[in-house]
């Protein structure tokens, strides 16, 4: 579906004009919810979250059977600070693996009789090292959030974001340090398994893109220290809300893009769930901030939309149970 | 399968002659693992859960594709002491509700592609009641861990025991207490909700259970305090290990039955998970002692193998992930 903005003003503009739950969904749901075959509460969390769900989707007896999982690549100009264990060339080859079937995120994206799709962004052209210059002008920034946008199919019922880019955590720390505050230390960590003099360069490479493009735009941090597939998401997750999909949120990477949003505008990312805690030193952190509860704590720190894309079962189970469970009248049980 | 034992004290023997998982295999998984297109670790626990699910099938390119769910529900003499907030007649009610699909565990069962056996054990004839007199005679304790063994079904690949029975997280604490020490209030909780009051009840009424049938072996604590249920499940983890069949542990009442096999012989529950912590309260104490780690955080508190049943597409995606993803080589990524 064409993109509605064009610049990152109208992107904000639109992320004002979200849609909000359906309010006779979550009442339904709630009531649904406590006629069920259960004592009351006994189901925890899932209970919580069919009723979030019952709301995006505007059914008080939600299915949840057309997931998407979208996986966008981006290559990064600040790898040559040496920033990243592996070589950029990883990016394209790990592209051809996503599209034979290779990846973790092909093995969970079919695990949960997800569709999959990949977007390799502009491999060829890295975007700029944010040490020395914006990583995006505008225009590319935009185009990024275009795409992530018109990628998501309006059917889907639910979104799930991955992302593939060597130096990507990179970006993602310099993005969340600038748009949730906190020194390049708190952000910066070990990536796919940089050393300690890997993780002291690449904490003052993020410092100096701090220091370089200090803003308190969140949609400007995003141009200046993201990268194209950080914005990708960004959009792909706005684009969700405007078709009031919910999202499953992935690791550092996807919640720094998310973070931008919601930074932008308050509320952007409540259509949004964190799916996992990630290993990645400062995810934790990252979901306080968002104050986000992840649904997982597995030590995954791989990206691709892995946490996110095993976190969807958990989802599906409470679906299931919500929309198809009996109620106490139905079966019959005392205590109703 | 026929039972291969006629009492408590051949049974304890058969827990003692159990498997162990295949070394080939494991080493072969490891090595497997160490070649996938990810950065080493970056899977998390899933590398660690799909070795060991390996190490017990025998197979380094293990798949999961026919786990079983049972449950079994069993009928509580203590329920006269006022122990549960619904009468005992929920228990063949939801045996019913069971039986025609309506429970949260038939929806949970369906979503991870599960058989789901229930057995209604002789609910007519409700255990004694543990104050007075001990739960079961041998006989009685016996066939409940005869049924719990030839429920299994040796073809599985999966094992996930539930439970149901009114009255059984009381059963269970007294368990709980008398194969891992502690006092009363250390392990009894508010089961399906009862109140301050029926909080205090319930603490005094497994504390008499205990003063009445002290024990140091960990089965004679499941005959006179347990029940049928508890005894079935114990007896299904036990045929589970006989044949290779890994578990997943489900809460409280299912961890307290597994515990007697454990403190009978150390390394009995080798072959089994915990799915998930439960939030009654003493389910944390009770894996810490197992030394288990839960799979899943999300406040359950159902019983009837939910939470277990949800954790199963953990380990699926767990399998997934190491037996569907590209080598290094394979795939041509670099860094392998």
């Amino acid at each position: 579906m064409q993109a509605p903005f064009s610049t990152l003003s109208t992107f904000r503009d639109l992320l004002a004009e979200a849609p909000a739950p359906d309010a006779a969904a979550l009442a339904g749901a709630r009531d649904r919810n406590g006629q069920l075959t259960k004592p009351p509460g006994a189901l925890g969390r899932l209970e919580d979250l069919a009723i979030w769900y019952a709301g995006w989707r505007g059914n008080p007896r939600p299915v949840l059977e057309n997931p998407q999982v979208i996986v966008f690549a981006g290559n990064h100009g600040v790898c040559a600070q040496g920033v990243s264990a592996f070589p950029p060339e990883v990016t394209v080859q790990m592209v051809a693996n996503f599209q034979h079937g290779g990846a973790a995120i092909n093995q969970l994206s079919k695990a949960i009789g997800a569709k999959m799709d990949v977007y390799a962004l502009d491999l060829d052209t890295p975007t700029a090292d944010f040490t020395i210059a914006p990583a995006m002008t505008e225009t590319e920034c935009v185009a990024a959030l275009q795409t992530g946008w018109a990628a998501v199919d309006p059917e889907a019922d639910l979104l799930v974001t991955g992302e593939m880019g060597i130096g990507n955590t990179t970006s993602a720390a310099a993005v969340a340090a600038a748009v949730l505050g906190g020194r390049a230390e708190d952000w910066t960590g070990r990536g796919t398994g940089v050393d300690d003099a890997g993780l002291a360069r690449k904490t003052e490479v993020v410092a100096r893109g701090l220091a370089r493009h200090a803003t308190d735009d969140p949609l400007a941090a995003l141009r200046c220290l993201g990268g194209r597939e950080l914005a990708a998401m960004a959009g792909a997750i706005a684009a969700a809300r405007h078709h009031r999909i919910p999202v499953i949120l992935d690791g550092f990477i996807c919640c720094a893009a998310a973070a931008t949003l919601e930074r932008s505008v308050a509320g952007a990312l409540d259509h949004a769930l964190a799916g996992h805690l990630s290993a990645e030193g400062a995810h934790g952190r990252l979901l306080a901030a968002l104050g986000k509860e992840p649904l997982l704590n597995l030590g995954l720190r791989l990206g691709e939309g892995s946490g996110a894309a095993l976190a969807v079962n958990v989802l599906k189970g409470a679906i299931a149970c919500h929309s198809g469970m009996a109620t106490f009248a139905e079966a019959g049980v005392s205590g109703g």
